[in-house]
């Protein structure tokens, strides 16, 4: 059976040449980089190439400006808690949309719970944020706003950049997860206005378990781990070398090949799109063009997403019904409900995300198999007008 | 030049046999544990079967009762902030030691900053809690103790099963930081009445970046990490498969191998402590015996802990002065003031940690090399009497 995984939103298998680059630094060069004898000076410089990499991809002023995590959800929630905590929650006032991130989503209800002020700013039925509610939020004085660039179901691109005008004309904070836009789609930190940006190593071909965080000087953050005082006395744990060295490798990767590699995703990704829209009663969630070039997001009518995930997967496709992080939960997605989808469409999302291993050949197979597994769980669905 | 690594206690190689294990999880099964397409699957078992094995080498009563985290930093922060949040701090009353590692310590010094009552319990010259202090602290109202088993400067093995009957008596929560002990000295949770015990890889041949906590079932803490509700709900993030998998074998490997090599190291261990105490003015810190096997630390009167350890470097003798992880300030160790060390004595202390690649060789080579060091650097020293 032919296998297509298409599920690269979720995670991305390590690049060979990323695989190559951490492989010394688990055996040979192992050392503490906080460690002052020459093992641990070896794995310092390490971190610190890593460390200068990646900032200058970014276009920081400096590298102390990024911070190492441990996951792009670590770097969200010491936004969101480590900014609240600096303040002592008595001054500050949060903004995220309501298509955020599980992460930016729960870290901002939970302190929304405690008391604090945290407000939701809806979204068009592109899943666009409504820049007339976010204005209204900052002049009900909300001083810190967290938007997310590419979004991680229906794959829409908010306009970050006049976002971050609009925070900046009010002397708001602006931070922006790039998860999954990152090494994607051009980010230029400094040229988008970008206070904070939250990233991850193994969405792009890098390893799990390391993502980062862009600070921009003077910003100042109370740490959610205590410690050592690594990373600047901002997250403190031995740093994870392999996964630090890995993740600045997928970066340095991303510079000569997103250009090439998003073009021709963006065609693979609007043929699937044109194929699966023949099937009668399926739509396409999120915004028609400004779409992250790997993400394909569709509702079926009266079936339920998992169970096209499921069926697909029988047949050697591996996509994935909304986020991998959320698919515990049997709850519609909220994201689908914030465009306005009714609870029982909002269950029967199927997304597609590409990555550098899909070939065209993986389309036709796609859309060679989709409509018959539509097709087959509509006949079994009690909720299909017959 | 020979070349002796003598830093264990700061980090160890990952085992070859950790990293075969490891391997196929980075480009092959490379799936996310949360997806729910095949290859989520296939991650899936592996995570879970390596937390029924390290669960079940610690006598868990379910694998349930372990969740991964991101180092033994983050456990540590997981158990003292997320027990203060999850009671909202009002009924809160935390103990710990004055030798705690820095993110154990530190973590209680901000909370008590916040204003929640947390207690400082200190310690004999040996590094050894005092009982006395500590019942005086639960009689106070200290609801959670933590207590470092094995500590990570000084060696010194503190007595948590007596702690654990204490806390038990007066229905006290116990914690303890066993980063240092794990797989190095028998634990049993059950046995020992440990009701949360944090662990990490990559103390043990393991990879950085991941960690542990043991969770008795029935305790809540609140999470660090919100988001997509990971492990539990209680540590949100993408799962680092090829890191937990590595943990996992690493620690299979301990159940075989770390009786013989603690006997082993002990006698290395002694074999150096007897050498080096025959310099004149030269000092062991911590327990005579009741320390870990891996564990040497000594203090060298009128000269600094970092010259020394910069003096053996030279000479192919990797070591350490305190912890790797408190290595970037210039303050003498907290661990040496508590055990009531002057502080320009409490800046002299090398710290050397054994480990599996050590030797007899290497201890004679070291016991070669350090008098030369350590005159040397007497000979310049302005403190050294005439």
């Amino acid at each position: 059976m032919r296998r297509v995984y298409v599920d690269y939103a979720a995670t991305t298998p390590v690049d060979p040449r990323v695989f190559e680059a951490m492989k010394p630094f688990f055996m040979e060069y192992f050392g503490n980089a906080s460690s002052v004898n020459s093992s641990g000076a070896k794995a310092r410089q390490a971190v610190e190439e890593a460390r200068a990499k990646i900032a200058a991809f970014m276009n920081t002023d400096s590298p102390e400006e990024l911070i190492f995590t441990g996951s792009a959800t670590e770097s969200n929630n010491l936004v969101l808690k480590g900014y609240t905590l600096k303040h002592g929650g008595a001054k500050t006032h949060i903004a995220v949309s309501t298509v955020e991130h599980d992460c930016v989503l729960n870290a901002a209800k939970w302190l929304k719970q405690l008391g604090y002020k945290v407000d939701f700013i809806p979204v068009d039925q592109y899943g666009v944020i409504d820049m007339n509610a976010l204005e209204n939020a900052i002049k009900q004085g909300a001083n810190l706003v967290s938007v997310i660039h590419g979004n991680n179901e229906i794959g829409t691109i908010e306009p970050i950049e006049e976002i971050a005008a609009l925070c900046h004309k009010n002397n708001v904070l602006f931070h922006t997860d790039a998860a999954q836009s990152f090494g994607k789609i051009p980010l230029d930190v400094k040229k988008m206005g970008i206070d904070m940006m939250t990233i991850n190593a193994h969405k792009l071909y890098g390893p799990k378990g390391v993502g980062a965080l862009y600070i921009r000087k003077g910003i100042e953050l109370t740490p959610l781990l205590h410690g050592g005082g690594h990373e600047f006395g901002l997250r403190s744990s031995t740093e994870n070398v392999p996964g630090i060295v890995g993740f600045a490798k997928a970066v340095e990767l991303r510079k000569e090949e997103m250009k090439p590699e998003a073009e021709r995703l963006t065609k693979l990704r609007d043929k699937l799109i044109k194929g699966a829209l023949e099937i009668e009663d399926s739509y396409l969630n999120g915004h028609p063009t400004q779409r992250l070039p790997n993400n394909a997001n569709f509702h079926f009518n009266y079936i339920e997403g998992e169970a096209i995930v499921l069926g697909l997967d029988m047949e050697g496709i591996e996509a994935s019904s909304g986020s991998a992080c959320a698919s515990k939960t049997e709850l519609p997605s909220h994201v689908l409900l914030a465009i306005g989808l009714k609870p029982e469409i909002a269950r029967g999302s199927l997304r597609i995300s590409l990555g550098k291993h899909n070939t065209p050949e993986d389309i036709d197979y796609i859309l060679q198999v989709l409509p018959k597994v539509v097709n087959k769980l509509r006949e079994m669905s009690p909720l299909k007008p017959r």
